[in-house]
């Protein structure tokens, strides 16, 4: 059973194996940590918490809540184009648990290192798990991209593939490992939102749901068509889901894909997507910005499809 | 009953009342804010989490929470010598209570514009009890006041008094009201940290309690000597522990006391105290840092006295 200054020697010394970040003046272990930010360019800064039991389950593998922790905050960076730089980790730990917390450490680092982050201090308290994260990035101030920028006839387009996360939770144990991982391990878009930034209008991750943050695209008075049949859909979730409104339902509602989802002028969509293939990754036209305020769903048959659900609310159930 | 962007709506229209900051280019409402940095400037960031029942008692009033769960972090800023910038709020909330969030920000966000800093994002999310800020300060590099750096025969010097917070801790619903704010309603010496950066050789603020604080001044191999009868000393404490061992352990080891602790070249200490007389506040000499490596309380009668414990840890108890 270690203390609390035994578990940030820990947390620093596998820090400090890493290779050194030179803007970085105090890094863990004093009152604060002191950065030299790049001149030119704007701070991006975000922070978001797990809570235990309710943004994963505690018996999870620790290293995958590590992993999942940080990805949730790279997500909203890249959703803005900007570059990760350095994170603050904030531990509310039930017990001085060295193995979970060398772990944690595992998943969270490792995701850290392939972003170009630095953990460059936090806190460690005792008290329910709740995992807060804090990371601030940098952006070109000309180029961040932000909610609420739709504009009539853009079309509405997203990385990846859809409803893999939420197939995972409804699933649970039958679950199969690919759609597993992508809800304790998504990966975040961040070179994707870095090429992105530089055509969409508008922009966001999708993490309450797609109906839910298509939404916060849209400015009062627009609303959208989607097209079901245009969602990037994974092999393994038609395997899992061969009934059309159960897997439609989880794609537009399920929430957790952190994909991102943006806008752009009709004429920059080619231009987009060749931007993108570099990185090997898809991005799917999936439909219009309309001037009617509602968002329409509609099947191949060209029907209109209401999902059960709009999206994820933390004090909704 | 509201939901989560009920709240978060209800924090920015808070916000937004205020005065602008023109450094802020996105602010509440975005996947991340963004921030335009002072050209030159460091920055200096911090995070720190209360946990209901640990850190404050669930039933004290949502304002004086709010006021503290900010007032540990800007000490910490403080300690470091830099000035508050801008802040983010992690708050895990058991439901969505709008009355004590709603007073939770007003202790929060008073302290806020007094102190120079604007709230620019955060995250809510349901959950056992659990507030985390991060804060976003700058200052001169040059300037920067770390621990640790603490060298031979300098003196150490502390702002305020001590022991009150532990006092008002010990004494339950008996403390007196002044005692009682300071445990509460702690006031972090932002502007005493900015003039003492010019003198101290080493800085920390007292959360743990002066003794383990000390500590972290002190380069391993160093130790210090402590007078008791110099510690800085309220009447309302005196008045509540007239019994000099049970003042003192709650002076050396007591914590939350928010103060300022730092080490000072002796011909330096006169205008250390001179620039803080014009804040209207004390900077007392404590005692002196020595080449053994043990911390030695000294009494009147120039008795070495044994404190009953060195200080505060999350996981002792």
């Amino acid at each position: 059973m270690s203390n609390e200054f035994d578990l940030i020697a820990r947390i620093r010394a596998r820090v400090e194996a890493a290779d050194a970040d030179p803007a970085v003046l105090v890094g863990i272990g004093d009152d604060a940590a002191v950065m030299l930010p790049e001149p030119g360019m704007a701070l991006v800064t975000t922070t978001d918490t797990l809570v235990a039991d309710r943004h994963f389950r505690s018996d999870w593998p620790a290293d995958d809540v590590g992993h999942l922790a940080l990805a949730a905050n790279l997500s909203d960076l890249a959703a803005m184009g900007a570059t990760a730089r350095w994170a603050l980790l904030s531990l509310t730990l039930p017990d001085a648990d060295e193995a979970w917390l060398d772990a944690f450490l595992d998943g969270f680092l490792a995701l850290a290192s392939r972003s170009g982050l630095r953990l460059v201090g936090g806190n460690i308290a005792s008290g329910p798990l709740n995992l807060g994260v804090t990371l601030i990035g940098q952006a070109d101030p000309a180029r961040v991209v932000r909610r609420g920028q739709a504009s009539p006839d853009q079309r509405i387009l997203v990385t990846g593939s859809l409803g893999d996360a939420a197939a995972a939770l409804e699933l649970q144990e039958a679950a199969p490992e690919s759609l597993r991982r992508r809800l304790r391990r998504p990966e975040p878009r961040l070179r994707a939102g870095e090429v992105l930034a530089a055509c969409a209008a508008s922009m966001i991750d999708i993490s309450d749901g797609l109906l839910a943050d298509l939404r916060h695209l849209l400015p009062p008075g627009l609303g959208a068509t989607l097209e079901l049949a245009a969602l990037p859909t994974s092999p393994a979730l038609r395997q899992a889901f061969r009934h059309d409104e159960r897997r439609w339902n989880l794609q537009v509602a399920g929430g957790n894909d952190y994909e991102l989802l943006l806008t752009v002028a009709a004429d920059r969509v080619d231009g987009c997507r060749q931007a993108l293939a570099e990185l090997a990754l898809d991005v799917v036209d999936i439909g219009r910005v309309t001037r009617e305020s509602a968002i329409v769903c509609r099947t191949p048959d060209g029907d209109v499809f209401e999902a059960d659900r709009i999206g994820w609310d933390h004090f909704e159930r």
